[in-house]
């Protein structure tokens, strides 16, 4: 019986067990993984954080027990694999519960370790009220600090630090955040950001510190953090500190192993999900992906496209020959009542690529104007001068943003110029959009643009 | 200067008289309509009548005396054109007013006509109180009639009767809906249509009568209506009744002045909307457009095709070369909570065109399954063995259809294998969808359907 080894089972490595068994029930499969659930949705823990509802199981998509049943395979939680050693097939495993270490032979490979949260390294840092999200554990000692945290800061304003500012705020604790750029979430140009900024401080004032970041952690007495020192000297007390600047993908022990990294930092894969390395595969966080617009190597973390590349790997572990193309770098979060997304590559980045990007920024409804749920939208299109094809596009508003990214997502996915996104035959009805979408009206005014 | 005539100023004459004289403004424009107001949403009647919003002049995106006035051209409401000279490059009109007649020459001529709604030609069926929608005119008519309306009765169950219905809901007339077909609307194959119709029954029970239509209108000695007696034998008591079995493109002039008319009964027009004879142009509901899937002419009249085609017009008109290419007939309804959408073809014109459909039904959620605001959506993804494309997709429930149709209208105009959408990076996050949206799933598993 061909025996696969499967290290991590979040999105990747649980979608990749369940596909490769149903493919070939014979596989032998078994997982390690350092966490103390599988199968759970990393991305809606800031929502039960912020108590959009009770009970964290509901996180959890599959219990441990019953996904050993249901697909017949072996879990074990709270064992790190520490080493790789191709040569014989073989992986090195500590049991974390006592510390005991042991080997186990596969004759496939799976690793999908992906990501961790980046860290700040400054005084005060290791305090246990100065935390990150990335794990269950980590989300259920958030929620445990929340019962008592009055005050609280974020450190980065990207899409987690927004969904838990927001989870924070409706928690009634009072938050601030700091993002060390000009303009919050990295995915936005200068413009779209900053119009961001201004409708959270609208919202939320004062709440929004930038061009700055933590300096030092301080705490009383009893060793409790008390507040965030920032670089400038402002001063933010605090009871809870959540760092929010990002995540680093989990390669030390393919790195240690020979398997190849690429240039992102990130595992290098090819389209199979294959290392370098004969009959170890690699899928989610902890690979580099390939960019459809620009065709540039990227690493890209995000919850659905781990899930593709689980299954990807599963089909052609099991003999099914099936390819992962790459992802357009789309995004979408909901910040209160705002929702702001973008797909594709902004005009800062396109520039540096070499790129000559023109756009257009359209501020309309998402839907008829007349109707009472017709909420604000602003839509940023951008394309290429010198190919003519849309490249990218952002959006911010009150109203449905996320249809209208979805939009532009697949008009790169079908490398449309403007002109053609401006014909594209989009269902319309009073209550779902304007006569003329707001982004066909983006695409047609800015293919006017490009033709001046 | 050059003197272009326009004919009909709903969607496609408004937006083409707008758009010309803002691209050439020596142009010299005349308009003439049989309507009392130009530049209205047609598609927001429903919502006007149902009390969405008060004032239906936020129906009319401009009065005829500021569009006279802010493009500099003039307007004739309530002037009917009769006849079209081409030799003479002359219209005759009627001034509805005083049916005096004269003539006017043009250099261009646009015919945008739009359509009328079909009628029922049976006992009764002039009776006042049995009325269709299409013109502003009927719906400030029938606006006034749901002031003292108990019981209403809809004829046909398309997009417009089961918006009709929801106002005649929220105006707490008690109302019933027939139709002739198995299902409702014709866009939607038996499966999903009969999910529909069992919906609309568990929210609004007998409310819906299939297999059936009007035999005769009933009024009493006063002359007016009391019921509607059905083919079935069936007798509907009512002091309303509305047809709304579709509409046909207003053609007679175009036909009587030697322009073509297609296959399916409209103008024929090319991509430029150019007619057979020289000078003149058509757009909007009465013209005939291409199906981008399946290559055939068809006749889809939808007020975002419209406000395209004046737009194609115009450019044209105005001396810069552009093309409409055709439309996907995508459409979209809001019926109370319900939504329903389709795009392109369904599977039951797919096998009369000769096209092998295959298909899968996905139920599941719209968002991930721990939001409170999650709610159902069944989506049919449809695909042709012979070529491996998509070629339609229908989509119904309670969450966001909207979104999927968008998605899976993209996926068709893009020429998209099942395998393609399935790996399509769409943006997630837990407000906005599974991990692996409901579409990319249904694509998925079509793929594999294909393969077996």
């Amino acid at each position: 019986m061909e025996k696969l080894i499967i290290i991590g089972a979040v999105a990747a490595g649980s979608k990749a067990a369940a596909k490769a068994k149903r493919l070939n029930p014979n596989l032998d499969i078994t997982i390690y993984t350092e966490d103390t659930n599988i199968a759970y949705s990393a991305c809606g823990m800031p929502y039960y954080i912020g108590g959009e509802f009770e009970d964290y199981h509901r996180l959890i998509e599959y219990s441990t027990k019953n996904f050993e049943q249901d697909f017949n395979l072996k879990i074990f939680t709270r064992h790190r694999v520490t080493k790789i050693i191709p040569e014989k097939n073989t992986i090195q495993i500590t049991k974390l519960e006592d510390n005991s270490v042991f080997e186990e032979k596969y004759d496939k490979l799976l690793i999908a370790t992906g990501a961790s949260a980046k860290k700040i390294h400054a005084k005060g840092s290791e305090l246990p009220q100065v935390v990150t999200l990335r794990h269950l554990s980590d989300c259920l000692r958030i929620k445990q600090f929340t019962k008592t945290t009055k005050r609280a800061v974020i450190i980065g304003g990207g899409s987690t630090g927004l969904e838990m500012f927001e989870a924070f705020w409706r928690l009634g604790i009072d938050t601030k955040m700091v993002d060390w750029k000009t303009h919050l979430t990295t995915k936005l140009d200068e413009d779209i950001g900053t119009f961001l900024k201004e409708l959270v401080e609208t919202h939320y004032p004062n709440s929004i510190i930038l061009n700055d970041s933590a300096k030092s952690f301080v705490s009383d007495a009893m060793g409790r953090l008390t507040a965030v020192e920032l670089i400038s000297g402002k001063v933010l007390p605090c009871d809870l500190a959540l760092i929010s600047i990002g995540v680093k993908p989990n390669v030390k022990i393919a790195k240690e192993a020979g398997i190849e990294i690429g240039s992102s930092g990130a595992i290098k894969v090819n389209e199979k999900m294959r290392t370098n390395i004969p009959n170890i595969y690699a899928a989610g966080d902890c690979v580099e992906k390939k960019g459809f617009v620009t065709n540039r190597v990227i690493w890209h973390p995000q919850g659905s496209t781990a899930n593709k590349e689980g299954r990807t790997a599963a089909m052609n572990i099991a003999g099914i020959e099936s390819s992962f193309k790459g992802v357009l770098e789309s995004a979408i979060t909901k910040f209160f009542d705002i929702k702001i997304g973008a797909t594709g590559i902004n005009c800062k980045l396109a520039k540096e690529l070499g790129y000559e990007p023109e756009f257009v920024i359209i501020k309309s409804k998402d839907r008829a104007g007349y109707m009472q749920d017709a909420k604000d939208i602003t839509i940023k299109l951008i394309a290429d001068r010198k190919s003519g094809r849309i490249i990218g596009g952002q959006g911010i508003g009150l109203g449905d943003i996320d249809k209208r990214i979805n939009i532009i997502a697949n008009a790169i996915s079908a490398q449309n110029t403007p002109e053609e996104l401006s014909n594209s035959d989009l269902p319309y009805a009073p209550p779902f959009s304007m006569a003329i979408d707001t982004v066909l009206v983006a695409a047609y005014e800015l293919d006017k643009k490009l033709k001046k």
